[in-house]
């Protein structure tokens, strides 16, 4: 069947995309070749180049993509003006988005150590931003008087690793659904910041 | 200077598992091959066959050696009688345990997935008697009524999540010491579990 180099184009980058999650989240980056994700694409190492000039980019694009996403859908939700509803919202949005992308979380976090100065400094600066949103809402609740925390950006990045911490035993196979996980969650991140 | 073979043993055995740890730290367990830890120690590859028979023996004998100092640690505490005294001592010596040992910690978490069965059962057996520690505290505090947690194993994986995520952000440099640090989790773990 013909296809034109657009349509190739659309279809292979995202199976790059994919292939380098994969195997970044199985061996490591550093331990994956071009020539290992070129074969699991099912693609020439050579006709890779084609679309990405090499790993280091490709490291940053999957982390670019993954922190872009979580704020494009963080962005989506409705912001409520409760302190209390916002970090509820929050807290459940957090679960779920992070609990949905196993690999693209682990490789987030792991594989800063590879990313060179300046995409480092690109991807920090969008995780901050992320991290931001939390910090606003714990601010506004301490205006309000529904929260009190010793520390907002302390707090926020507690927050945070406890919530992201679920994907380290969370199988949809255990004792509980992500709903009755959100529940629990949210029982503690409420009791951790209320006044 | 003559050195007999014990200590010379001695010597290089602890220098292996240093290098291992910084090299697997550095660049991820499955890119770094036995010859660049002989490099790094300064022996030729075929003499690290003397003190360890492969890679993953001593991946394995690296997260071992990490969890038997924790619960050695941890072990060496007085625990005290009252559960929210049991859980301060509990939050202040796992924030200081892992400040102080970043490698570790970051291949005890990101190096599980290149564990071969038998290896990753024995590690999660050390992991989960520490982490029973936690839950026995938190049930403790049910029983006294100091505690109140809708699920004391999965509070007890929200802790430890927060908690180690110090390792994420802490640099000595920062604007708080360890010791302040200790104090807000400490402030945030209490209300988390408080009745």
């Amino acid at each position: 069947m013909a296809r034109t180099a657009g349509s190739h184009s659309a279809l292979t980058a995202p199976r790059i995309r994919e292939a380098a999650l994969s195997l970044f989240a199985r061996h490591g980056y550093a331990a994956v070749s071009m020539r290992q994700i070129a074969a699991e694409v099912g693609v020439q190492a050579g006709a890779l180049y084609n679309y990405i000039p090499d790993k280091q980019t490709l490291l940053a694009d999957l982390m670019r993509a993954h922190l872009d996403d979580l704020l494009e859908a963080r962005a989506a939700l409705p912001l409520r003006a409760d302190p209390m509803q916002a970090l509820e919202d929050f807290t459940r949005f957090h679960i779920r988005f992070h609990a949905e992308r196993p690999d693209a979380v682990f490789i987030a976090y792991m594989e800063l150590r590879n990313l060179e100065p300046d995409n480092f400094a690109q991807i920090e600066a969008l995780r901050r931003r992320y991290e931001d949103t939390l910090t606003a809402i714990l601010v506004d609740g301490q205006g309000t008087g529904a929260v009190a925390v010793a520390d907002p950006r302390i707090a926020t990045m507690a927050i945070i690793a406890m919530l992201t911490g679920v994907n380290t035993w969370f199988r949809q196979t255990g004792r509980l659904s992500l709903d009755e996980i959100e529940d629990i969650y949210w029982g503690m991140t409420r009791r951790l910041v209320a006044a």
